[in-house]
């Protein structure tokens, strides 16, 4: 979690999608952008849930990240309650059928209110820490270099060999 | 839609879903069952469904039956925001995955929060509307007389040869 | 197990399948409601199945809660010996298809015999416990608080933040 | 139906399975295998199922041919409750997943109790009448010669070039 | 296609996605978000492909739009070639896995090259429009108005009543 | 391997499926019925396979259970060459989709050339050996007095409490 | 049917496949590659299927392409047969798994014997006929030219506007 | 790596793709085939995987192998910029979908770009080194007496015990 205001909240149904969760954030820290990370489940806290997203665009967030697994409601019902854009990450859960579920349970929302999903698990998450840096850049100059900036070490980052 | 004090709700995130979701009400009407049919969407209406659910047990219902279809988060969520016992009914939609998206979507709750969900489509819908007259009969032994009677009835309808 | 009188009847269809499905004890213990626990399986004890599921309504059940894996037989064919509500729990097994295979078999009813299916596994054995409470609180107001104070419980117990 | 003592008995849930399951009873006809066909449905007539699966072999039935769809319990369970081969016909039906579902529901027995389960739809309803038919030739001679004529002539059909 | 500047582009890999892709024009000109809608195929035209999302930011563009159908890979293809949000729709085509195949090979992108990806179909493509200007109201105030009054009208759309 | 002779061939595509096809033999074993294993590859041996099953019924084999992985064509395949009885095992193989592969090439046979095609592993091959059986004993008393003891002892053996 | 010496073999189970593979014809017609089309099953014609694919490199076949539905062995059964390159077309069909189960049947070949498999249906067939010419044209430098412009042609072809 | 001029390129979206793709290499090394290895990954390195693409065939490559993950997209755009054949083989990756992600984004490839696509993982990685080799066999009587010999040796080498 970063000390200066925070641009973008992540939220998760459980503290145990935190393990994966945490790639978005760590993304999110390798561009300097601030966040915060939250507990909300749609489950178990629907009113916490409810108060959070409705609030979320006056408390100044900007984009929201939201995890979740097996039948995974808090990516959309958040989605419902802001018109913040609003990212979705499916997080593969024991007893889950291999995140196939929670993929299906974010993605597939009816038109009208929009979910962007990203891939399942920790590829997800970092992608979405990674698109939300994209679209805050998209008014944020400095940032965008950022972006771009890592774009191309990543790219310079892929070796050419197979092997070392 | 019953004048007495109805005992089920019956909702669903779409008009186009009474189609499918009008066989719980005649499952209902079949066995005298009050109940009361609405639209509540999780999506559009998201406070609505907040209002509706938090106040269903107050307002009398005793069982709610829920329909929805693609990411299905309607039974789920009035399910997170009311003790009584809510029935998920999974409605196929036009480019939805033929209704695997919405039963993965309301079957897989995770632990604290259960959805007792039906079959997709039609069927499920009629067997939501028998069981919740199933629940109800618990402590109505008239109703209990009626399913009984509506089990055998069904049973002694079921020719023996596979053509007139 | 419980002393007094059992309200619920759990059915697996292996004793393979307890660990799992004593989930659903747990969740039943935690609110005071009494059950029976017994391994009735579908396809190696047909009769006992049979004998079991005819004669649970006069034997004082209310609810029962049928867990199997595989082509699991058990919930379906107890739904349509009994005018009880039948809450049904897909195990997955070895060699299953990931509990696919269980689900299905479990909802796909055809229309007059509902069963009320939960989630694969754990999370689903615990919330048909929880569902069964919920429709047996429907006529027994004590148990009802129980419910909602354990639900408000889960509720306060959700952490804010993501770690310790 | 063939006025003779019948051989194998093809059993289904509904009415509505006929379409398909009369390929069964075509395949049967042209090799000149007696053959019952009736409705016997494992969650409408559960009792009737019993009484049929238990008394079918004293009954005379060498093979039992059964088709259901969507959580399709009838091959199962008939095969529970007799010693005789039991071959299973997954029946694809309206709002059911394509056949999925039956399929699952057939063929993911466990140990202990077989079911042969062939293909979802017409070529499986079919292939059970022959496959039956291969079995009975193991002790009928006639049939023997009979079914393998019926293979070659099915060589000999098999035109070589694509178009008439 | 709008007169004035294009903020959003709308790519898509045939002709035969406009019916589905237009609904994502349609959203846009409903909230008076100015775009181009063009085809791109990334695989008869893979150098379009480069050329366009290369220049998409420096022409101005500020979100595009991609929607693809089977082994889709215009939308991941583009973002690894811009800064630029990138949102996914799978367009289910003729004998594809009714979208399956172009969901998962839209959605499941690699970390480091994020694709928000919408549901399959219309609904999809209606959201990546709503979506898209979710994002660009994030620095357009006006825009956010007319997002918000959009997401009002849409709930207060919403009829309670099942039936006219 | 049994030292009589055999009256069921066990074929599989490897030895790597024995582990598997091997609780096959253990059901003949303990039913009396005689039998051979033999390792027969449709891809690497296809000839040996197809001297195999044009010569299984000469040979004085009666039932041929086959078990193969991936993309499964043993039985299929065996089944198209002789009139005898084929069933078939999915085998579970690493890298394969989980045995779903297996089964969908197993049991989706066209219209003519049946398979009866048991569940996916250890089960389905114990259950191939007990289906040989069933169908032996048509013919065989002393065999469907064992078959049927089997089948007693396998329900009595079903403990009723839950724990030892 | 092209007049000269085939280069291609074109297979398949059934005539029935024909509008499908019909695609691979038409595309090696407009590159002026020979082929011969033959309805070859491997179910029911096995030994035409072997004696064919034993045959195809002798013949001066250089490569064949199988087109087949359902538990599809033509593709892989040939390619266990023949040195030749295999390319494999799922057919979907009536009652199948919207073709899943033919892809699955043909790609999942174990190692040693590859199949190179397209796509599901006409896309498929179009791209078997176009990659078997990519194959030839590797040492018919005339050939490579006619690729070559097919797919500038292809390329050109593509329209910039989503509308005439 | 071979020291001789490569004829066969062998590339991979990451180099944790290595242990698989490593199987292609060590079934062309079986031949005698030259080959290189490199990585070249669509989303990280788009650009370097245009210039190898369309710089391969001059570079003297003649035939392509292509291995990736998730959403798979280097074999079907790699196809898009070269005539010579491409062969795709799915990788399964940690939180990927077993495979079947990668599977359908490598195969389902519109009309006109073909990859032929193998199994996932190492079998097909194995097959794809095969297949490369029965390819180039077709202008390389040496290699195709070194093919055919190799399909020998592996047909002879196939026990005929279950057991040592």
């Amino acid at each position: 979690m970063t000390a200066s205001k925070p641009r973008v909240a992540i939220i998760m149904g459980s503290r145990s999608d935190w393990p994966v969760m945490k790639k978005a954030a760590e993304a999110l820290d390798g561009l300097g952008v601030t966040y915060e990370a939250r507990v909300v489940s749609a489950h178990r806290t629907p009113e916490r849930m409810v108060a959070f997203a409705k609030s979320a665009k006056t408390e100044g967030f900007q984009v929201i990240i939201a995890g979740a697994g097996g039948a995974a409601h808090l990516p959309g019902m958040t989605a419902s309650l802001t018109p913040l854009p609003v990212l979705g990450v499916p997080v593969p859960v024991r007893d889950g059928l291999k995140g196939l579920d929670s993929l299906l349970s974010i993605v597939q929302m009816p038109g009208g209110v929009p979910v962007g999903t990203l891939a399942v698990g920790e590829a997800g998450a970092k992608n979405a820490g990674l698109l939300a840096a994209q679209i805050l850049a998209l008014s944020d100059p400095e940032l965008a270099i950022r972006v771009e900036a890592l774009r191309q070490a990543q790219t310079d980052g892929v070796p050419d060999s197979v092997e070392d």
